[in-house]
């Protein structure tokens, strides 16, 4: 055994806990007999661990997490209009506190329309491109505020910060991503019309980032007219670099041009290697049919993928991917369970 | 001649005043002969007027277009790219202005699936919804700025302002539309998980003008989840409130969805009646295809079916929409000019 591995897992809320099973059910496959191991502790973390400590994400908790070389999480959050959880954010006090501090600025989210799979759109074309969402700046900085709140007087704000030091080199983290793909097309999105100034900083880092990726081609769409391309022509899209808010609202409907958010995975990376990064299926905890088996574990699935293709373990990333493309193209309209779904990938991944 | 009606219209840049004739000519067809009369100013503003003179919306060109009852917009805006227009930004200095300083608080974007036109959803349902979008607050306010701009070292910042008042005049007006419609269903669209205190008070106002209308029933989403339901389940939307830059990106996706923004209307709209109130189609100027005669007029037409509704003419509202759907009814493959399809649905006006 060559190398060891420590895996931070965060099972979370909802149907979290049953995805990321079939997760590591598949990691376990593919490292198994290999020269490399995975050595996991498991993080009681989300709405649950609050409602029985009232603790979101303490220091401790933050400390122990980053010692790990990599995070698998599955999903956070209770259910909606629970009073219980009146109080709580668990998405601001967890999920993005997680994605701050370990300064992931790479959300890296990839859309591929998998043979087999039926769009929503009639006629999708060939869907196969990566967004690559700044996680640490923009409008989700959590600095606004309110005066008078709760009154008629009230006057809410909410600052969208960005930075140079930040959006270069999320920026340059995307040619990078363009490069190394076969077309090499980057597309900028954002609102450079109305947010001058916050668009302006992303143009023009974008343009002189631009002169050192000759190879890379790029164009501009604001917000709103992308979103018209995602469902009229997906396939002029390869890498779409864009702010922490645009990235969260285009690649929900990218995961729903092609395929639905149970299959799209997401991984929140530190390229520096300073913080452990972390792996998530976009989903959420989806506590409706939480506990009956049927959630889709393939986004979890798939984003164990990502988490070893961060690591250098590409070869273990191709066949998880391939084995999950073959069970997709096979999938049928047969109701699988859960955990039938992610034994039927590592049964694939066995037998290649 | 019972009744004047002042009309200042502002044909603008690209295809403006190629579909704005065919708006005006629905216009005079559908007033023909009754008891109101159009009094018509034309304002030339946009991109060709700041390259002719270097303004783009001088305080006179503000007053004049005030002091008449009601706008019609065509489009505004340059070739991009054009090196000309590098230091203007016509969106901000027209159209925004335009909508800020007469203060058209409402933007009204309604979406419906015709029949006989072809969504790029494989299975659309029926969409039949209206965008109360926000028009003089949010990320839109212009509140921005950047120090150490264009530098290593720049922090371009930008507010979402959002005031009590602001939220809950057009949160009143959005319960009033949703409560004469059969449906009386409204959705509350912001992501307020993460834009806590501008989602805050979007979230408190809502809760409380909804026991006003205790016939409406109510719901949210978060925005991502709002573009995911676009394409996969449009149907479930009746009206939807959101704020200015959440609204601006639903909106052109909601068009794409039901047709494509070929057939987007869309009124800003002050309805305290201080200010005239502006109908422009949703599209752009597009300049790539403008002086060929293919523009589609329908978004326009459209537009000047809510100018009429705004102005109390129902009936003649009501004449300009049956015509446009019978026109769009039976338009099948065949190739029309702008001025065939102005002219047609004029015709289709004439004959009933
Ligand atoms: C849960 C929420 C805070 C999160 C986000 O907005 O980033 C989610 O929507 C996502 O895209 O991962
Ligand atoms: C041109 C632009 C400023 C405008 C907006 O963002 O509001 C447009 O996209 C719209 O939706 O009317």
């Amino acid at each position: 055994m060559s190398r060891v591995i420590s895996l931070a897992v965060i099972p979370g809320d909802g149907i979290g806990p049953e995805v990321v099973t079939e997760g590591l059910k598949v990691l376990d496959t593919v490292t198994d007999g290999g020269d490399v191991a995975f050595e996991k502790t498991t993080f009681s973390l989300g709405a649950t661990r609050y409602l029985e400590t009232g603790d979101t994400l303490t220091d401790d908790d933050l400390a122990a997490v980053s010692r790990h070389d990599a995070i698998l999480l599955g999903a956070v959050g209770g259910t909606p209009g629970d009073p219980r959880l009146a109080g709580a954010n668990i998405e601001r006090g967890l999920l993005l506190k997680l994605r701050f501090s370990l300064d992931h600025y790479v959300n890296l989210r990839p859309s591929v329309l998998h043979p087999g799979v039926s769009s929503p759109l009639a006629d999708p074309g060939s869907i196969d491109f990566v967004v690559v969402r700044e996680g640490t700046e923009g409008p989700y900085v959590g600095n606004g505020g309110s005066i008078r709140q709760g009154t008629q007087h009230e006057v809410a704000n909410e600052v969208s910060v960005n930075t140079a030091y930040g959006v270069e080199r999320v920026v340059r983290h995307a040619f990078g991503v363009a490069s190394a793909r076969p077309r090499k097309h980057l597309t900028l999105v954002h609102k450079t019309n109305v947010l001058v100034f916050a668009g302006g900083i992303w143009k023009r880092v974008v343009d002189e980032v631009a002169a050192e990726f000759p190879e890379v081609t790029v164009d501009y769409l604001h917000v709103d007219a992308a979103t018209i391309f995602l469902v009229t022509n997906p396939a002029r899209f390869d890498v779409i670099v864009t702010d922490n808010l645009f990235g969260d609202i285009l690649t929900d409907l990218a995961a729903a041009i092609s395929g639905g958010i149970g299959l799209a995975a997401s991984g929140n990376i530190n390229p520096d290697g300073r913080f452990p990064s972390m792996f998530e299926p976009v989903h959420g905890s989806a506590p409706d049919i939480a506990g009956k088996g049927i959630a889709d574990p393939t986004a979890a699935i798939l984003s164990v993928a990502l988490l070893l293709d961060h690591l250098g373990l590409t070869d273990a990333a191709a066949r998880v991917q391939a084995a999950v493309a073959a069970d997709i193209a096979e999938r049928g309209e047969a109701t699988r369970s859960t955990s039938e779904i992610g034994t039927a990938i590592s049964d694939r991944i066995r037998a290649h």
